[in-house]
């Protein structure tokens, strides 16, 4: 049995992740798809547009067999520690390939950058770099030109490629990684020409400006987004406003991801008209805007330091499934070595105790109480599924 | 020179406390009349209907001569707590009289209730009767009534009476304490016919549902509170909604007031509506509703039970005077046991910073920045003033 797994936010899901899916499952010729998926909170440090439950709905529309979630306290992470653990969890998952979304065909570039960030030359130029004052990002795009004539490493996924390439090195896992060409203008003129395809963060923000973007997504994808609420950080304006009024210094630094000083600057804040306005007062050359913002979403769920003391993965946790996963899961269940949480309670595990806190204050500001779904059993999608809202039968397995 | 002091709230200034100003400085012949008020938040746990320097420009507009702050730590605590300081704080300002409004028109049976409070007997009795599960108020009810034959202690402001007694004993203090007849029906029943009088309690209910109430106050209150936004605890819902999904009960017993598992309760709470919802679903037979209402403040403006580890007053801060009020504070200056406030900052006491958050949290419902108000000079009130706004001209001294 060939099992491949991809590493996805589906943010929401678009054209551009239906290519991906087609293309891992034409090139792997696998018989289960996994995609481990962020839950309410993402990488780049924002709520989720909508929820998880319905972001694992729209996987499992699009032929994804198991949606597995990427715990909070992992998703909201630099690009180095998101890749460990979402590879991680593949491997664990008895994954042979991923398929990652790329700016080059193959894969050989980014090795070379792996194999660059892993040399004492790099470490040594990078250190150099931050302490004159640049970003990390800068840093690193500094040094990687200092050691090579590339250009490869500073587009994103290629950034996320490298860290998924130096992640199964780390786990010395058999997975192999492959790259799948992302549709773009450069390549796909023609299909862009026809505007099928569009970035998340397009799509995003087309949708906050109301304006009609089914031809950019899957018709499930519409439906499951038609008359929703839809979440952006300055939906928390007001938490922010409360947290900034009445947490001291002490508190904050605290909490994973404020450090090297930031704290002295978030109280030097005197007040903020909303998420956004929060951000740009705290952006300098030193933090990126991605930095700031992760920072503010382990402040919003109060992520605490001495919670977070380990990228260890310690459980598998499922979102959703179809048949074809289940009977998948029913194999690799009896390999011992898999934590596979079954039921959601609270005090199962501090991070899953984490994950319940970030759905209760995603919660909020949702239209839904998504806390209460945690608990709910599994998003199952059957075979033979009817093209109705009933479609969603969730019961338990 | 003559000093008398009273103890106030002023949520808001009415009749009845013009009463008990005017008969303080009749009976006392004062040359210097001090009041000691809560901030913005009360003994009861509630947030002031208006801000503490609102407040204070009520008293100064009706006669009294030094406002000085009771620290947020010692404003929002059971009666004990709440007399102890204040009474302390007067004991400072070199008061020689404290007058305080009472069911009763001498002290000689709140003398002998305080007796009782201070003996053997009773302390066992109330332990008895709490372990029982009864509330600390019923406990001290029953208490009393099996060593006595009094109907004065449970009447409430004779409560505060026998606290102010306590005090004086426990501070070693030589003030004088002296009880005013309040003015209510059984007394001045003609007076009250006329309807000049009415409670605080009631007047805040009459105030949020847009009733008249000029007849009740003194003018300077009515122009003071016209057009302002008035402040209930049910303002700060969403921040409670937010504390209830962000908060671990590990976090929340370091705050003050939880205590005795009630950080379980909370816990336990799926959701709120209001803060009053709140309240009503942590109320027991064990708990009374000021108690679960000044938790919720606690938590609401993060006192940490590590920052408020005493209950000695460590500084005065005024919050206005008039020329009067001025040459007093000029002379006791001059002693220098007294640690006077003339410039507020942030890190001068743990105290006045909690003092600073707990204004920070009063300001996102307020419609002013009271937070900002806190450093800007004293509130003075000149002999000769005017009858306008512009009378309350802040400069320093």
């Amino acid at each position: 049995m060939k099992v491949a797994g991809i590493i996805v936010e589906y943010n929401p899901l678009h054209n551009g992740h239906i290519h991906h899916i087609e293309e891992t499952r034409r090139l792997s010729k696998c018989d289960i798809l996994i995609a481990v998926m962020s839950g309410n909170f993402m990488q780049r440090g924002e709520p989720a547009l909508i929820d998880k439950f319905t972001r694992t709905k729209m996987a499992l529309e699009n032929n994804i067999d198991l949606v597995i979630e990427l715990p909070f306290v992992f998703s909201v992470q630099n690009a180095d520690t998101f890749a460990l653990t979402s590879v991680s969890i593949l491997d664990k998952m008895g994954v042979d390939e991923i398929y990652f979304g790329s700016e080059s065909e193959n894969i050989e570039p980014l090795i070379k950058i792996a194999d660059i960030l892993e040399s004492e030359e790099y470490s040594v130029l990078v250190k150099k770099y931050i302490n004159d004052g640049n970003s990390y990002p800068t840093s690193y795009d500094l040094a990687i030109k200092d050691l090579s004539d590339t250009n490869e490493h500073s587009k994103p996924n290629n950034i996320l490629g490298v860290q998924y390439i130096k992640a199964i090195r780390k786990l010395e896992s058999k997975i192999e990684i492959k790259a799948i060409k992302r549709i773009n203008k450069d390549y796909y003129s023609e299909f862009d020409a026809k505007g099928e395809i569009q970035s998340a963060s397009a799509l995003r923000k087309a949708l906050f400006n109301k304006e009609d973007i089914s031809k950019f997504v899957p018709k499930s994808v519409s439906v499951l987004l038609k008359n929703r609420r839809l979440i952006s950080l300055d939906d928390f304006s007001n938490q922010f406003k409360y947290i900034l009024s009445s947490t001291p210094s002490t508190e904050l630094e605290q909490l994973f991801g404020v450090k090297e000083g930031i704290e002295n600057r978030i109280i030097k804040v005197k007040s903020i008209s909303s998420s956004s306005d929060f951000i740009s007062q705290l952006l300098t050359r030193r933090y990126t805007n991605s930095r700031i913002r992760r920072m503010l979403i382990h402040i919003l769920c109060n992520t605490r330091k001495d919670v977070l003391t380990s990228f260890e993965v310690p459980y598998i946790r499922l979102l959703g499934m179809n048949d074809k996963g289940k009977d998948y899961l029913n194999v690799i269940k009896k390999n011992d070595s898999i934590n596979i949480i079954s039921k959601v309670k609270e005090g199962i595990h501090p991070y899953l105790d984490m994950e319940l806190r970030a759905s209760k204050v995603y919660s909020l500001v949702s239209d839904k109480d998504i806390f209460k779904e945690e608990f709910k059993p599994l998003i199952y999608k059957r075979f033979n599924w009817l093209k109705s809202k009933k479609e969603y039968n969730i019961f338990g397995w």
